[in-house]
């Protein structure tokens, strides 16, 4: 088989079956040849920066994702999306179509490079945002194909692959087996056993705090096994909203230091030990590092690592490693019930402003759903509302690109034209302050620079699919805002698009929050 | 002064009178201070790809540009038109406003990081695609501000400087003196003028060929002066259109190997020395390599070096280098005169086809505007036509990145917002083939992947700009192309788009020229 049918084999045993990207005349061989294998059916784009926010959204639910984009003006325009997947610990394949192995010794002056003949540029940046990459040649290319995957798989991160034309057509073997994934060094996992029974031992009560890899890690059943042999408070991160069921007894809520649920904090605060599930402490995600920061008392599970009372214990897997935690926890002696405290969400009142749009979208929120939220305003609304069971959130919360929340942002707005076409479109809330009220929350209320053009957010989704049937809607008050959620819901096969305007300076209170602990108030 | 005003006074100097970009939290101190010194507006845009195309733009009008981004996610999504300068030998600075140095050396977990402490990777990234680049500190601001500046100036080539926020407002004295520019080694030109004197001697024809450095380095009368004193046919490269008056009676068109046009090649063909001056023969620049590749009766400048009959010399610049063959040359033993030769350009039918679009528009285009394509089939009709005097013609031949053409491309569609509120709007004329039709006719012509899907872009527009005047049309035949045109005229103040549809296989002639070069026919 030919080294392109070989990569979208090993792609589509990964779960992919579909390729996102922009097509480019280094690309095309590669697609043609890629597509032949019958494995992955074509997303394409209107811009490459929009193929890889895609990439990085059906990653985080299907465990894999591929791109395919052509050389320099393709891959380069798409490093943001994937530097943001290496942030956020989201796999994917950023795969360059690249110009022919012989044109790349000569250093011909070919269009898509820097006319100085380095061929190598773009790999090179690319090795500053991927966990691993190569620029196959038809000697090996099997074996760098797998162990480029392979450690995509292993370190939950991006990989590069650049495929020379000439390489995409080059024959290999067909493999004889799955993917060879090498396990981690498990030797550490009795230090890791003894060090944490040491800790829990002497606790009278504990907390988890679910982190992001809960979820891309696929370990959600098995940190539930380990809530349930604790018997403790489990609060989630903002970045794991879809680690806990919030129907969980045991659930405290969403834990952003001193900007999340008083229940979460409390639960935090007052617990032995903390036990961080692949958590990373980053500074939107802590309320700017406002949360319980204590090695002494705390066990952080990483992906390949544990740390214990502030000792770094590598070659622990995360599944092992909660696994282990799930033995040495005695639910007896740990168990405890928190205090019952005030409800702490948003409150609906006569205007159409933050408090009451997320106080109404909390009520409406679909059974079943993914939230997809921006890292500005609507992040910060979204943080502080309960969620329904199974709800998926997807969000950047580390990267913080703003216009990766694919459906929304100002900056990927032709993805509109994508969503509008799928099987089963989104609904698109706008929430519409006239500019980065992030910003003007953390300074500069009143710069230039915060302001953006106004635009006509429907009729710019008509316009990017004229014919297709869509609702639309601007309301200005919370009653037609309840109409127009009324309206979504009796159409789930089209897209809506709901334009909702609020003040420039009207900050949902996770981003108030925020903006205090920013200027130390 | 603070870096920032140091900063802002010595990009007043280089002319810079605008900053693009889009804001975010850690450049708003930097933009708050450099905005302060009052010698740039801000320029914002929808996403930094597009404001690195404006700048990119700007610059190739003004000589230098620069824009602000922020940290990790705006800088990365700029990176493609940032390589794109390169390739084009465009100088433009890249100002990233980068964490506090404080956070950068503890390695703290910085939303906008990857998370992993390690604050250096996108400058690297960057230093892949431009030519000097620094992250600032507060010891020796200053004096890396100058150096990074002095490169992009003598290299014509972009450059990086990323401002920590604490840097931005560290103290630095004001600048004494303009900024030094280093000049090139000179020492070679001796042995420059000496053998071109000896390749000239025995000359009886030479011609002349424009490249895009003879714009870019700011020496079209200079380069004029050379022109005039040989007495000879020159042709401009389709990167150079700007570089020679058309009107000229030595110009004998644009020259793009064997598919430009026919009088352009004979006077290639036929001249004994061939002067290329400042010329990047890369492969779409030439035909796929069609051109007279004739080193041993070539004169060759580049911008510091000169190659003559093969042999290389560093150390010319290219504007002395003009000067010495203006005295070398020999006008009356040189002079000649081409044969008649039958006109090439499009002819108009009776179909709005792309021939008729382009040999209307060829009538049609007003005296002192630019003309800005994009690489796929515009760029290509655009090669076809005769244009105006004074014409400037911006795109990207070499580095060809589809959607650079601000107003026009799906991938930058937002920048229309940008474009409508302008004081002098452009005309934007969209060639819509339903796709990607460049890559059609090299390969794959009924590929899905080079399909995209149908937008309203008149619709879209008056979407991105709702309440501006504007001018839109869809004509579907010559006479409705006529009718939009003159109503286009009546409007000088307004943004026009007028949305023409063609067949996804019609392509200008020089495009397939180009692709029976590409397929060896």
């Amino acid at each position: 088989m030919t080294v392109a049918q070989y990569l979208a084999r090993r792609l589509g045993e990964l779960g992919v079956e579909h390729l996102f990207g922009v097509p480019g005349d280094f690309s095309l061989t590669l697609l043609d040849h890629m597509l032949a294998e019958g494995r992955q059916e074509w997303v394409g784009s209107p811009n490459e920066l929009g193929a890889g926010y895609a990439a990085d959204g059906y990653a985080r639910t299907r465990g894999m994702a591929a791109m395919v984009t052509t050389f320099g003006v393709g891959e380069l325009s798409a490093i943001d999306a994937v530097a943001g997947a290496y942030a956020e610990n989201v796999p994917l394949v950023q795969i360059t179509g690249a110009p022919p192995t012989t044109s790349a010794a000569a250093g011909r002056l070919l269009h898509h490079t820097l006319g100085d003949g380095d061929f190598g540029r773009f790999a090179r940046a690319y090795a500053e945002v991927t966990a691993a990459g190569a620029v196959l040649t038809a000697r090996d290319a099997a074996a760098r194909i797998d162990d480029v995957l392979a450690t995509a798989v292993r370190e939950l991160r991006p990989v590069y692959l650049a495929v020379p034309v000439d390489v995409a057509t080059a024959l290999v073997p067909a493999p004889v087996g799955p993917l060879p994934i090498t396990a981690a060094d498990e030797h550490a996992v009795g230090r890791f056993r003894s060090a944490a029974a040491d800790l829990l031992g002497g606790a009278r009560s504990a907390v988890l705090v679910a982190g992001h890899l809960v979820e891309r890690s696929g370990a959600v059943d098995r940190f539930a096994r380990l809530v349930d042999a604790a018997a403790s408070p489990v609060v989630t991160l903002v970045s794991a909203r879809g680690a806990v069921d919030p129907g969980s007894p045991h659930f405290a809520g969403v834990y952003c230091g001193t900007i999340g649920a008083k229940r979460a904090i409390l639960a935090v605060d007052t617990a032995d030990v903390v036990i961080e599930a692949g958590t990373l402490m980053a500074d939107a995600v802590t309320g700017m590092f406002s949360h319980r920061d204590d090695p002494a008392h705390t066990i952080h599970l990483g992906l390949h690592s544990a740390t214990v009372a502030g000792s770094r214990i590598d070659g622990v897997p995360f599944a092992t490693a909660l696994d282990v935690l799930t033995e040495l926890v005695d639910g007896a002696a740990l168990r405890r019930d928190l205090p019952d405290t005030a409800p702490d969400g948003p409150e609906a009142g006569p205007e159409l402003d933050q408090a009451t749009l997320w106080a109404n979208l909390e009520s409406w929120f679909p059974h079943g759903h993914r939230l997809v939220t921006d890292i500005g305003t609507t992040f910060w609304g979204a943080a502080g509302i309960t969620l329904p069971a199974g709800t998926d959130v997807v969000a950047q919360p580390v990267w913080s690109s703003i216009g990766y929340a694919l459906p929304a942002a100002q900056m990927t707005v032709q993805e509109l034209s994508t969503l509008a076409r799928l099987p089963q479109p989104p609904v698109v809330i706008v929430v519409d302050n006239s500019g980065y009220t992030i910003e003007r929350a953390l300074q500069s209320p009143s710069a230039v620079y915060n302001d953006v053009a106004p635009w006509d957010w429907c009729a710019l989704a008509r316009a990017f699919a004229p014919g297709v049937p869509m609702v639309t809607a601007e309301p200005a008050t919370p009653g037609e805002l309840d109409e127009a959620l009324a309206a979504v819901s009796c159409a789930p096969d089209s897209l809506a698009v709901l334009h909702v305007r609020t003040d420039p300076l009207d900050l949902p209170a996770g981003l108030r929050g925020l903006a205090d602990n920013y200027h130390g108030r």
